[in-house]
């Protein structure tokens, strides 16, 4: 038993700890608060066990998957929540993420640090058929709770359709059976008068 | 594209979002408020991802132990959560689970909603490596909670040492090489005054 190991891997399984304080925009799907990371982590890595069959790929590993999605908001600890309407916010995005990256993957063991900031890495690049189902989840459920939320952040922040359309396209590459739906609910969320359908240009 | 399976899914995955607001004893690790489910069934998952060499067996499956641990606390959705000192609760826990799990599951699709159930009596029944591995960290992740949060539960409910290593006994099984690290923070707390010391017998 290497102690000095161990002592790292608790240190980080404390740290992480504080992804259940970092609020998103979103709802819970009954209005009643902010999500925060954690429970956003945990719903996706459940949507993935659910949804497997409308990944892009038959042979896609799962495992991977999971782990991105576990994983995939830690960053957010250090640099925050930033909003996917944002646009000064997403302006340093990058740059902020990369260092909370380096910071907090630093704290485990090399070996394991560089693991899961491997994962991080391909699940930022959206490259392979692993980090374009698990992006597209990513899309799908903020999309789900703000169509049971009465469209919160789209009427809180005056997002018009073709805005979230354009957030939602991925969804085309990482789960493209689920594209129809996808756009069931747009129009669904338009003519509930949860979401604005955007001006014919 | 089967419409009525994917709409079983989505309302799986919309009630789902309910075990969010299933609020446990313990605190987050900073103690400012209760830890919830779908956070704990993350945080979990996570400590499965960095904690997975010290499972029982070398080639454990660590996809099932993810999902296992994803699904484990699903039922208190409709159960409610129990505490785990909490004697009278804890006679009607598995007959108001088992009800739980019979109607939560069979939302999904029947394929789906078996293999889940499957996850789930495996979990319950501890025998395989990857339930006892998963059932170990189960017991770790709030002895930790514990531990930095000044023995909350413990002070509350007046729980004595001897409870707590009663409580966590099966981390000798599920995660052998990690005994030792749980009886030093067992001892630990004791010293820092915030876990009694159980009377000589």
């Amino acid at each position: 038993m290497d102690k000095e190991r161990l002592r790292k891997q608790i240190e980080f399984i404390v740290e992480v700890d504080k992804l259940k304080q970092i609020y998103r925009q979103t709802l819970l799907m009954d209005g009643s608060r902010n999500e925060n990371d954690a429970e956003h982590s945990w719903h996706l890595a459940l949507m993935a066990m659910v949804l497997y069959e409308y990944a892009p790929t038959a042979d896609l590993d799962i495992t991977k998957v999971l782990k991105m999605l576990l994983i995939h908001d830690l960053v957010e600890i250090y640099a925050g929540d930033t909003f996917c309407y944002d646009e000064k916010g997403n302006l340093d995005k990058a740059d902020r993420e990369l260092r909370a990256a380096e910071r907090l993957f630093s704290i485990l063991p090399s070996d394991q640090g560089e693991e899961l900031r491997g994962l991080w890495d391909e699940f930022e690049e959206r490259k392979t058929p692993e980090a374009l189902f698990a992006a597209s989840l990513d899309r799908i459920q903020p999309l789900l709770c703000n169509y049971h939320t009465g469209g919160h952040t789209w009427v809180k922040y005056g997002i018009k359709s073709d805005k979230v359309v354009e957030r939602t396209l991925l969804v085309k590459e990482g789960t493209p059976e689920l594209w129809d739906f996808v756009n069931q609910i747009v129009e669904e969320s338009i003519k509930m008068g949860i979401l604005e359908r955007s001006p014919d240009k």
